[in-house]
């Protein structure tokens, strides 16, 4: 469901009033019923819900959406696009839920919605964001961000930590991790042999070590390890150049060394803006936890305070998830 | 000329056989003419030099190119697309000569083709870019380097320094000045009341000092004071949506907080490769040094030693920097 003050209950409704969908997955929106009945009330949409607490009596049928009722907002008033711990509390148990149903094979995927950060911090869930608390609840010590648009996948060496942090973090181990991730991702999408480009950290990749040691003592071993181990690796290269070659289709999955190196590209490509209105006119683009033992992709938006209960938020980037979760799913357990 | 074992001359000579050109500037070659001469040779352009040694000789005719003669490569051969200190060498004297000629108001623009640093330092010209060539010959303390392409106008906080010696430059002076650098250069192109939006450091603009805090002891406060000395500002703003924005028209111009994180979405916008042949398709975007007493803009692509003597590079970034040099010239002449 996402944050139910934001626009996260809008483009599941929206996203779950889509025929196709029902032919490729059987979809559950898992949150407080009672904020999607009030959205779909609100923006007059034509859907009905099935109200369920266990996935045995989800339909499945379009037209009626099954939703896994936690009952978490009891009554109180929550206002469109206000921070509050309710909220907060809300968009975490459902986080949690998702994650706890899908390791029980009770689900095969799972997708969000976005989150308000500040928000969850309120109700006491002090996560910088839904990979780490995917991480925590899975156990899952070895994880990575990957970012997917088109021609473009973008995995991240670290995610929500200050640029300072990140460049502590550029090690060799932890770069050979994220490209074995990559790799095995972009197997999954039907990639034979992924070519994979790897980022620098400083501009130019350091110049030859005329900006920054980085590239010489991390990035460059863990390149060639890489290659040892049989990957088809490239890097560093020049972090203003990967990302224009991969979207001409010259690398099939980039590693990016920071949150923003990853993220600056993936957006310019997926996020369109309209002047006129400051409005995005279109969004696009997937951002799926690698690593996790279930399968777990996301809308790469944010709340979108600014729109939400208004009825213009695109459902796109929520289709593009749902399409992305049900090919993970059927690689994986096509595969077993 | 730029490099002449790189694309240099070819561009300049490709861009100078454009009859338009000659329509509204009057423009002069500077750097060895062997070298350009030998590049007509060799990919048998239809055009002819007319070498001379003082501008007063310039012709300006299209059809014969005027290239003031630096005698720099006597009788050396280069080759195409070899790290060297005599192609270092006049490379570096084609810059300082063009600054000399523009200080003596001899010309009223300068443009720069694309040089390698390795060459250049082997020649002894220890300097980590043209930038830096341009402040320290017309001793200038203040200056920055803005990329130009279509609606996006990116100026940087820093350029050619390690990721991390970038963070330690983020200080709100600096930031104050490159937003006066970067509001002045947009009304020079035409924009009454520009727009300015400011990058972040951090992921999330920091989210609020949970990943850092340069947003808020430095950032924060220089856009404050920028605001109240009357300048149309916003941020920090996330970096991954801020250049996205921009892109669709919401800011007229955007202040980076360090090299990549301005050259990578230009570089995304402007730079097109061809998946099949693994070359640019096209390239666009104009480098503009600011804060200079002359103007400087330039191509902001490398060498492309792969591609150089081989008659494919595209004169298109060269196009566009000598437009914009004369932009720059005629608001600044009619100015005074």
């Amino acid at each position: 469901m996402g944050d139910p003050s934001s626009i996260g209950p809008e483009i599941a409704i929206k996203a779950l009033s889509k025929k196709e969908v029902y032919n490729y997955c059987n979809p559950v929106l898992v949150g407080d019923a009672s904020s999607i009945i009030n959205t779909i009330e609100l923006l007059k949409f034509k859907v009905e819900v099935n109200i369920i607490s266990d996935i045995s009596e989800a339909l499945f049928k379009f037209g009626r959406i099954d939703v896994y009722d936690l009952r978490n907002i009891k009554g109180e008033q929550l206002q469109y696009g206000e921070v509050s711990a309710v909220a907060g509390h809300a968009s975490f148990e459902a986080i949690k839920r998702v994650i706890e149903l899908a390791i029980e094979k009770q689900l095969d995927a799972t997708v969000t919605g976005p989150i308000n950060k500040e928000s969850i911090n309120m109700a006491g869930h002090h996560f910088s964001g839904h990979t780490e608390i995917y991480a925590y609840y899975t156990k899952t010590a070895k994880f990575a961000m990957l970012l997917v648009h088109e021609n473009l996948r973008v995995i991240h060496v670290s995610t929500h930590v200050s640029l300072r942090q990140a460049c502590d973090l550029i090690k060799k181990d932890r770069i050979i991790e994220v490209i074995e991730l990559l790799d095995d991702a972009c197997k999954q999408f039907g990639i034979k042999q992924p070519k994979i480009g790897v980022a620098g950290l400083n501009p130019h990749a350091s110049d030859g070590g005329l900006f920054g040691d980085e590239e010489c003592e991390e990035i460059e071993p863990a390149v060639k390890e890489a290659i040892s181990r049989g990957f088809q690796v490239e890097g560093p290269v020049p972090a203003d150049t990967l990302f224009s070659k991969a979207k001409g289709g010259m690398y099939d999955g980039c590693v990016a060394m920071y949150h923003d190196q990853g993220h600056i590209p993936f957006k310019m490509e997926g996020f369109v803006w309209d002047a006129e209105t400051h409005q995005m006119k279109s969004v696009q683009g997937v951002n799926i936890t690698l690593g996790l033992p279930i399968i777990r992709c996301s809308v790469d938006h944010g709340t979108a305070f600014d729109i939400a209960g208004k009825g213009v938020a695109s459902p796109d980037a929520m289709l593009l998830a749902i399409q992305y979760a049900t090919i993970l799913a059927q690689h994986k357990y096509k595969a077993k």
